[in-house]
């Protein structure tokens, strides 16, 4: 691990010595660890990714590969040949081959399991049996297990010279077939006579995890356990591994990335994506935007002759619109970040939908007033002034409640509120703002 | 520690027993824990919590407001009175009164310090002496340290009876001035001759934190350290707590999420602000949002003739803007999250931005098309669908250029691009947009 300048530093000269020296590669970066390199990779573009990638040690690449981002590692996977991913798996653990088998068609991913190892073959398969939002598939199986049978004395006898893997601050004991029977912390290890059997000792109240559970609800619960990790177990009991606080970490890290990439609508993660992916993947997004604006533009196209009449109403009409939208956006946020805490919740939606509703009234009212003093200097026509100051509240008002009301519906819809929240919402304040801007003008003012 | 479910349940039932049968509540509700507790009131509107506040029991209010958001936490505390919190004080760890005392001003503060006692008087005010960013404001001190002069075999007999704290998963060793020497993971504990002096076989190589280190590098300090927690130092060398990776992922999540509420233009994060209070900070970013509208509109104002003949211009003007806008947020996106985890520096933004451009450029050729097809359908002038297509691809190269240069300059100048970014990105696109089409319009069209 090195510091964050001296990998700013290293970054620059790769990306120096790639187009220009690159013989002096291999030899100059030899002080970074996997992770260091897995950011590197994705701090790169996409060409000289493969360039540096050729050039890596294959015996560290199955490790790089599983830590890079989900995207980038895709986008490195789609270049290397098959044989070569049959033999970087070979060179890796279980989990990480499961991280890597995951960017690759089912039929190849099949093919390469199968040149792998039984025991290695068998817990890629079961991993690959959860989807991809369970924790049954990032089982880290490095857990320190020891038997129930075995006494104080045996594993204090084999922990001076066993290795510890990091994050171990308990012993994870099970009996013969390997079933959890519960932990050991080092004050029930240290204060047990030696003879003490560890069956009789493990504290089996302590949480554990499930296979089954997802990777959030995991994540929630190690952290709120007080535990460096907490054992992991299938539905039959069985121990197969454990979670850490720093798994925990990983998904939480990855979580809020996604969330925040989510919510400006972009949906690649990865810096450097290959143009044509990325020109692809943002193109949806923008034809969406397309139509919703489409939309907005027919509701001014209803309105013409008035706009032709008034022009001051093209002029500001898009105050109205954007007023709404940054109401609606504000408790857009608020309402998502609340979803995806659990603090709103079915019981105080409607207290939070009374508060918005108040805010934004407060707001509109304010910024109404402003916005009609404001008109009313540059066109000198009061009744345009209680046109746009009364369609700015009322799309406020709009926007506040929607912003509660659309992402609450998708989330009961299975979508991810930050994913559709703002289009749908944008759509909505901008359609509400011309309609009953250039409507009330329509009636009113000519 | 309940879970979600029950959570959502005992949200329910107490939101209904605070207005229907507050006797029943203080009985009812004892499973919670301090984290707990901390949820259920950020959950419930400020005027519930207060009610809900003065039935907790005295003892685990100061572990509760630590426990807490900050914003919801002030918002409590203003309704405290002072000789509470001195009491609340009193019953709670130094860190805990720190975060407590942020809340209040600083002539509050130093009369509250005054009441506690000598001991806790030093730590508090040694903790503020830093700034809110910094590790030792937030030193959590209950670190197990044993001194160096102590033997392997003192420090299993005193293993048996001393409880540890969590993430206890080495010992951090101090020479008899408190000086740290270094730490003894459980190998080098179990694996060393009983006699063995702990500071010779503690290992001084190994990471350390010290107190003036911002608090986001601390944390990933830990988070790659491979260790449940870091040893804090002062700049003297002298031990003073630690860090684990649990206070590493709390710091992650604070981080996370105010860049997600910065992102959507909200500044509390308190979910049930008082209306006030919430409709005062919102207030600032509408106020800010309007000002940029209106150099929008004044774009618009200097067209007005070119609308008044071609009204079409009025019903297409706003998608030219809005694709603009995703364009640029797509963009902005990505480069704030690639400064913000470090993978987008100096030395690469060239190939980012070229990169970006090159995407912009592909998709404003294909939309620039589609609206075109759509512009020339519906209002039958190819003239017009010219100009619009030949707009959008203008403010969607425009856009991208922005979406990085913008985040870039504002991090250069030490203001959070989350924050402002977008506000300035939607000025751009949008007088852009107005500017290159309206006047693209009035130049070919009249």
């Amino acid at each position: 691990m090195i510091s964050e300048e001296q990998l700013e530093n290293t970054l620059e000269w790769l990306l120096w010595a790639l187009h220009d020296d690159v013989a002096a590669l291999p030899i100059e970066a030899g002080d970074l660890t996997v992770d260091d390199w897995a950011f590197v990779l994705e701090a790169i573009p996409s060409d000289d990714r493969y360039r540096l990638w050729e050039m890596l040690p294959d015996t560290d690449k199955g490790a790089i590969l599983a830590a890079m981002r989900d995207d980038a590692r895709n986008q490195l996977l789609g270049r290397i040949d098959q044989p070569e991913i049959v033999s970087i798996a070979r060179n890796s653990t279980p989990e990480q081959v499961v991280e890597i088998l995951d960017a690759v068609s089912e039929g190849v991913a099949q093919r390469i399991i199968r040149r792998l190892s039984p025991e290695d073959q068998d817990s890629i398969t079961s991993a690959m049996a959860y989807d991809e939002e369970q924790l049954g598939r990032y089982l880290v199986r490095e857990a320190y297990v020891v038997s129930g049978t075995a006494t104080v004395g045996n594993l204090l006898v084999e922990l001076k010279t066993q290795e510890l893997p990091p994050y171990t601050d308990s012993f994870l004991v099970t009996d013969a077939a390997g079933r959890y029977l519960g932990q050991v912390d080092l004050n029930m290890l240290l204060g047990s006579p030696r003879g003490a059997r560890l069956r009789d000792i493990a504290d089996s109240l302590d949480e554990v995890l499930t296979t089954d559970m997802p990777l959030l609800e995991a994540s929630n619960r190690v952290k709120n356990s007080g535990r460096s990790m907490l054992p992991v177990l299938d539905s039959g009991g069985q121990l197969l591994g454990r979670f850490s606080l720093r798994d925990a970490l990983d998904v939480f890290q990855e979580h809020f990335e996604a969330q925040i990439m989510h919510l400006g609508q972009v949906a690649d993660e990865d810096l450097f994506a290959p143009i044509a992916v990325s020109a692809g993947r943002r193109a949806i997004w923008l034809g969406i935007n397309l139509l919703t604006a489409f939309m907005a533009s027919a509701v001014i196209g209803i309105f013409e002759d008035v706009v032709a009449q008034v022009v001051a109403l093209a002029v500001l009409m898009p105050i109205v619109a954007s007023m709404g939208g940054i109401t609606g956006s504000q408790t857009l946020t608020l309402t998502i970040r609340g979803l995806a805490t659990g603090r709103l919740a079915p019981s105080n939606l409607g207290a939070l939908g009374s508060k918005e509703l108040s805010v934004a009234l407060l707001n509109g009212l304010l910024w109404g007033a402003v916005v009609a003093v404001c008109a009313g200097l540059w066109f000198g026509n009061p009744q345009l002034s209680y046109i746009i100051a009364g369609s700015l509240l009322v799309n406020m008002l709009v926007a506040s409640g929607a912003g509660i009301a659309i992402p609450v519906l998708l989330e009961r819809n299975g979508i991810d509120p930050a994913l559709a929240g703002s289009v749908i919402l944008t759509t909505v304040t901008d359609v509400v703002g011309f309609m009953v801007f250039l409507g009330s003008a329509a009636v009113l003012l000519v």
